[in-house]
């Protein structure tokens, strides 16, 4: 499937969208998810999910404010997920900064998502490769982030994406880079968790790596048009959820490499 | 009382209103009740609401992101808000999706609210007709919504207010509708969940119907403002805030049919 | 240390904050923080603090949505911090208004806080004087909150800071006031909360006085050219992270008499 089509299919279809997030991340990915044209629910109890996932047309899961309550959930709404064939994105937000987390992330992992998006020290950390902590965008790092992506893709047989200033996505065979955005992204909180959340929607509409192409590109896109209108962090936010509104499916185009 | 008039009582009395609401909806409601004139406080611990609950004007509780610590929560709020006469408003937040909510939902009802707001889906569920799911705006299922909110209120002796393109509103005897907004607000997440924090500040002013009516109104003239400025989602976001704050009591009355 | 010089300091260092706040204001703070040049991280799971706290430039509590199990989180990192010369900032939000939350408040308290930041009701609460509630801004109530933050600061060997329309911080010898701002700011939510985690990446950067002091500078500078801008609150909110970021360091000084 051409990627580009899968924000058609998107808009038409609507697809209900599961998010396990975090508390920071929980209603700027709504707005994204909304602002794109899909439907996100946000529920994290045990008491539903065996009711509420399998009637998904994605799952995605964030780390960012764990706790073990919602790692449970996490779990149970994997398993769910997978028992239904409802394809899950899982988001290993910053998963180095504690034994804890790792465990989590790792267990997760194993119960293979569809898709894998993190920023380049949480795909070479998730590979059980170091690499954590600034410096990732360094041209060194990204060539190693890619070679963990492929790695992680092929062993776990799942799509990783790895977001920076270019992104790249990989199913341990296909791969793709993506350009634009914004320098200020870096600097708007939760807009990666977000576009997990997006990327559930996009993969309820199509195969998994075009999902997560798609997701890529519909980012980059709308955050190079914000850019264009925004004075700094505060305006571009509001720019960029108009920009994902006003993205069509031709203009994914010009992102891909 | 002259609904409109509810809404110069409230700027005169800034209430203060206890909001149990979800993740996703606390920022926005927060600052839509601050934003209209009104004084917001986000409680949930079960050790403050028998010292906090009677001190409020109001008590608005929302099942967004249900748990089953904070429906028990939910719960204790309620009763001290009977047992002090502080008005309380219910928000059945998609409580089709789960048993477990459903049955929240229903608790909650049995402790009588003065007023419960949900879109037509979750007022015909509420009285346990079908209906949920798309399509609910579509002209029987409004029909079917507007009786179930009557059945509703007769039966509990509450006010239900109906949200969607054209709001309604009844305590089982009267009836009002109320026009305009835009077709932006579903694409921005928790307005509707603000929208019942925002009641809950009516509520503190004036009687529940006349408090329902006003919150009603005063989210549409403010949705048409801001429709008028907005780009997209993002933007909207922002206008409805500001003319939240620029709409004046004599304004209100336009909307009201 | 020129207090000036701290958001030189700041913006070359970029540290993190580890932030426990509450749910209302988890993304304004991470946006806040952001935006004026730091790096935020949202951690509250007791299994993380030991290992994630000590890497930390500073540690901001927040009891705003305040439940047990968040207390106990924010006692161990409070103690880590300390064993660690972590600084961090007590944010004792609204803490008169229970008796669980008044004992918490002071059993942090009692743990020495590098800063205190609240408003002169619970400054005054804080110091066991009255004047909670409504005309806190009043002439005698802000003296009487000056007092009990000088009272407050020889007590516990911290900083205080008590913001209102004029701001007052000491150190129990030293004091400044800064004026700027906007009566914009109370109308939305989450800001003080925000520049508690702000507080947070200054005191990371130099002493705690002058931190707390170049915090308040910041926000009262980006408050006063957000309102040049704003036409209501949800515009303010939008200026405002871009004035935080558009602040120099020689901005700061014509805020601090």
């Amino acid at each position: 499937m051409d990627p580009r089509n899968l924000l058609t299919a998107l808009r038409d279809q609507k697809p209900l969208v599961h998010c396990i997030t975090n508390y920071v991340a929980m209603n700027v990915a709504a707005n994204v998810v909304l602002a794109a044209g899909a439907s996100p629910a946000m529920v994290h109890a045990e008491e539903e999910i065996a009711e509420f996932t399998p009637i998904c047309g994605a799952l995605t899961i964030n780390i960012g404010t764990l706790s073990a309550g919602w790692a449970a959930s996490m779990k149970t709404a994997v398993r769910v997920a997978n028992d239904h064939n409802v394809p899950w994105v899982l988001d290993p937000v910053a998963h180095f900064i504690s034994q804890y987390r790792k465990g989590v992330a790792q267990d997760l992992l194993a119960l293979r998502p569809a898709i894998v998006r993190g920023n380049a020290s949480e795909i070479l950390a998730l590979a059980g490769e170091a690499g954590e902590g600034k410096g990732a965008d360094s041209g060194d790092a990204v060539e190693a982030a890619e070679n963990a992506a492929r790695t992680l893709a092929s062993a776990y047989g799942t799509v990783v994406a790895v977001t920076g200033p270019v992104d790249f996505v990989t199913d341990g065979t296909q791969t793709a880079k993506v350009s634009g955005g914004s320098a200020i992204m870096p600097s708007v909180t939760a807009l990666g968790c977000s576009q997990t959340a997006l990327m559930g929607a996009y993969a309820a509409s199509g195969p998994a790596f075009d999902a997560a192409l798609a997701t890529l590109a519909h980012f980059k896109v709308a955050g190079t048009k914000a850019a264009e209108k925004a004075a700094g962090p505060g305006s571009f936010q509001v720019h960029f959820l108009d920009a994902l509104t006003a993205t069509q499916p031709s203009h994914l185009a010009s992102a891909i490499a």
